[in-house]
């Protein structure tokens, strides 16, 4: 079976013809959206984007083949400026090479706007920055879903693994759901309007390979059972636009008892957000980011805020986040 | 939490006036219809009525306190006379005494038009056609799926388990999802208009409370993850009116596996009813019977003769059935 992006099939990029932005010298600049993976129950299989944070990518085209990195900023030198070994390059490189176009020649700028390891899917904002970058320089105008493998691709070099919870929804917006990876077939989900996400990044280390190992192999089927009812509760809940559904579908009984361990105070946290009116809360991808969902945006920044000050009272730097839902993916910004 | 029907609270019966149909020597006839539990890779949290086959009750308002059963057809003996025993009194007493009113008596017919043992919710549509003549004969307007846990309380006494995933369909009609049992919690799905099941019932015995027993207790996390992806996949589809993803959605890696076992040659059916253009094909409930989706009526009834013809040939019988998704539940025919 064919892969199955959205059900569209016009996802093989084209080789298209230099001119235009193309031209040598031509340059761009990429806002890529932070992603929230998992979200809860669907570990795995979903994740939605966010319109803060994220981060840019700057491509020039430089005539000489081949991809240099001239410049990264806000990584405090934990990334590598080696194209062969950075994401964002590596990522490039496979699309260049999949439309026949390895004799282009690419400067990349990677401005960190997010942090790293916060389970945010940072790697995956500066990959889809930079495939997003390189598309609409080359003026290839096929779906933007068929960057998802290439934007794998930079996963599987930063996570060990080329998952795409995170990447899908950066690259093509809203929630989306990884109904299956062989074939790959992805399927974006509604959401209810004003719908917003408070966003908690306690600065502690949680790497997602160590917090990937920490999870059970092997589960009970009745846990198992318990965890799809919710699953399917919550993509009900987003068709139905019925927030209620989805909050009490945003349970899980398998990864979170696990990885909640890796996060100060957690329960503690969802504690308080609840209180204050969260809709749902929970852990961002493999973590230490945490989120929840709220009615309105007030009660998210009043949750954010509370729950900034509890961390600063246990000695806990954090950086803190609300945003709506994002639907567009990229952007182009310069 | 409170219980959660369809996001309906009006669920609770009040004690109804006796009255019009409610009167001594008042009777009503009512058709509930088989379901499919399931659904593939809905494994205890999904599934749907059909039109066709159902069961039949006629009750009768007798004046004297109590439940009578003086006739059951269509069961060959096999189903207990004693009010005690039998689903049907048994859930309607669950119901008249939730209501205050153990002082109305009442005598059933039951009118088995379905095979017992086909894993089609036998027990369920008698159940739910009991639970409806009540409600309708004391003219309670209360919301119908107010009878969910009644149902329930006879499919506890049928199979040992007070499962919803018969009981549930075959009340509120459409596919339903059980997105939790503590506390319950009932949602309706949409589904693509005409869109055909075709049912084959091979008559082999397949006892539910066996079918259950050799269901594996411990499952793989990654298998676990394939199949909530595919219910995820499922649900989507039902919303999104898209065959192809429900019928690429409908895959079990953990269930069928094992059940598939008891039906005689399960693969060479489905490998028949794929290749004559069926969307799906799968097990209903704990089996015997099977059913597949199709776009159109014609090819669910060539697959229905075609398996038939099958089993012939194999030396066992086999009732077939052609229906569209029943989305009404029970109905009063007399």
């Amino acid at each position: 079976m064919e892969d199955k992006i959205q059900d569209l099939n016009k996802t093989a990029a084209i080789p298209p013809p230099l001119g235009g932005r193309g031209a040598v010298g031509a340059d761009i600049q990429v806002f890529a959206p932070a992603t929230v993976a998992n979200v809860v129950c669907g570990f795995d299989v979903l994740g939605f984007a966010v319109n803060e944070p994220g981060d840019e990518v700057v491509m020039r085209m430089t005539g000489k083949p081949g991809i240099t990195i001239s410049k990264i900023t806000g990584d405090n030198g934990r990334l590598p400026m080696d194209p062969a070994k950075n994401t964002v390059s590596v990522s490039v490189q496979h699309y260049l090479k999949s439309i026949g176009r390895t004799d282009i020649g690419l400067d990349i700028e990677l401005h960190k706007k997010m942090p790293i390891g916060s389970g945010l899917g940072s790697s995956s904002a500066s990959t889809v920055a930079g495939l997003y970058a390189i598309k609409t320089l080359l003026g290839d105008e096929s779906d933007v879903a068929g960057l998802l493998p290439f934007a794998m691709k930079g996963e599987e070099m930063a996570c060990g693994h080329g998952h795409a919870d995170n990447v899908a929804p950066a690259l093509m917006g809203g929630f989306v759901l990884i109904r299956s990876y062989e074939p790959l077939d992805v399927v974006r989900l509604p959401h209810p309007e004003g719908l917003y996400c408070a966003i908690i990044f306690p600065d502690v280390d949680v790497p997602t390979r160590e917090a990937r190992q920490i999870i059970r192999k092997n589960i009970q089927m009745k846990d198992a059972v318990t965890q799809w009812g919710n699953i399917a509760g919550l993509v009900s809940g987003l068709f139905l636009n019925d927030i209620d559904l989805i909050g009490r579908s945003m349970k899980d009984i398998l990864v979170e008892p696990v990885r909640s361990m890796l996060i100060p105070d957690f329960y503690k946290m969802r504690e308080m957000a609840m209180e204050m009116g969260a809709v749902s809360f929970g852990i961002s991808g493999s973590g230490p980011s945490v989120f929840a969902f709220t009615r309105d945006e007030d009660t998210a920044h009043r949750i954010t805020q509370k729950l900034q000050q509890h961390l600063t009272g246990i000695k806990i730097g954090s950086n803190i986040y609300v945003s709506t839902i994002n639907d567009k993916g990229p952007r182009v910004i310069g």
